[in-house]
């Protein structure tokens, strides 16, 4: 089973949510089966890259309200990611996250793709770490095993990666995402928000059972169909290398 | 909705399954609701691009057969085709289709892709005209509704809309398509082969009464929602703009 995860690191029911689904996912009995690929997201693309702006006056300069309001907003999903046990800190800065998601990127190619995932939120949520500083962000990417010079490059380098990060929102538009995070499951199932752990466990359970039950009817087909001589084209489907 | 399908202007069973796929949606009442979408898949592509391979040829070799046992191979698929009122002709060339792929992009782009398609299949398997020759490709195309010197650019820049091709290629490994036709409704729901006019319809009318349902849930949901307090991250997603 496959699980694909839209989501940005800016985004914090997105943070909360992964520690959600990873719950879920430790409460599935077939948690082996799954392999979680992480797309891109990106909630601001218009966002400075410097990201020098503090959330709360992003937040009360977007939404015309007072630093305290920001502030009780902010309060409200501070408590959600305590009750995950997160950390979560409202003066952090908000910024572009263009650049991370190229980082998401190579680190899928260099397999630590989750852990670096893990760490970004990590620092731009429980620790307000400045991740528009190109050392901060090059340290924190070092930290989750990637390799520093690479880090480098990539960083200096705009157009690494940048189209996998346009893919990824592209197909987020084609599967009809309106927000983050995103969860789909085998390409049949699209679950959206950061929703309970519980109900992350349930729509695992129901897609696994869904293809067991597919897998059985094709099993079953195939031992009722009649053997085909070999021409590539049997039961109305053609396969690839029969060209016929 | 949306129904995308994979094909290849090679495999006899898309060219059948195309005219399947029509009568059922002629049969499903809200078929104006329906739009489609044509994607690339090659059968062989290491097919030598001259096309100049009679197919029984290819047959026979391919599967050590004889001639004899390849026109019954063939014949039995004629039979399916003539069900339709397809004409199929087994004296037809075996060849590359990248270029026809190409060219069914430009035809997207141009409004003309799914008279383009209707108009290879044709020349392809009841004409057996040698799609191969550039010319005969051109005038085919232009037959369909493209122009003339647009088609010769592409066709001599092998550039052009190749990254289009392999990308629908890709998406059907993702998709996990193993053959062609593959038509998916929706990204919900996915069909193999040149099923019966009934399957088709049968299919589009459950994804509607599914949209419809789950529609109507958001709607629900929606009206039952208390009103956000604008911070674009109620009720557990991030929408985008929001960037907190």
């Amino acid at each position: 089973m496959r699980v694909e995860i839209w989501a940005d690191i800016a985004c914090p029911w997105c943070y909360i949510g992964k520690a959600r689904f990873e719950k879920g996912l430790a409460a599935f009995a077939h948690r082996d089966e799954v392999e979680i690929v992480h797309r891109s997201f990106e909630l601001d693309p218009q966002a400075p890259a410097a990201g020098d702006t503090p959330v709360l006056d992003m937040l009360a300069g977007k939404y015309g309200v007072s630093r305290e309001q920001a502030e009780a907003m902010e309060g409200r999903v501070a408590e959600a990611a305590a009750g995950e046990g997160l950390g979560y800190r409202s003066d952090r800065m908000h910024g572009n996250t263009f650049d991370l998601h190229r980082l998401l990127h190579l680190a899928k190619e260099r397999g630590v793709q989750d852990e670096l995932l893990g760490a970004l939120y990590r620092a731009n949520f429980a620790e307000a770490r400045p991740l528009g500083d190109a050392e901060v962000l090059t340290a924190v990417a070092v930290a989750a095993g990637l390799d520093a010079d690479e880090v480098r490059r990539v960083l200096a380098d705009g157009d690494a990666y940048a189209e996998a990060v346009r893919a990824d929102e592209r197909e987020a538009a084609e599967l009809g995402a309106r927000g983050v995070p995103f969860f789909v499951i085998d390409r049949r199932y699209g679950i959206s928000g950061g929703q309970p752990a519980e109900v992350f466990r349930q729509a695992l359970e129901q897609a696994r059972e869904e293809q067991v039950r597919e897998e059985r009817a094709r099993e079953e087909q195939a031992a009722e169909a009649p053997v085909g001589e070999g021409d590539g084209c049997g039961d109305g489907v053609c396969v690839p290398g029969a060209g016929g």
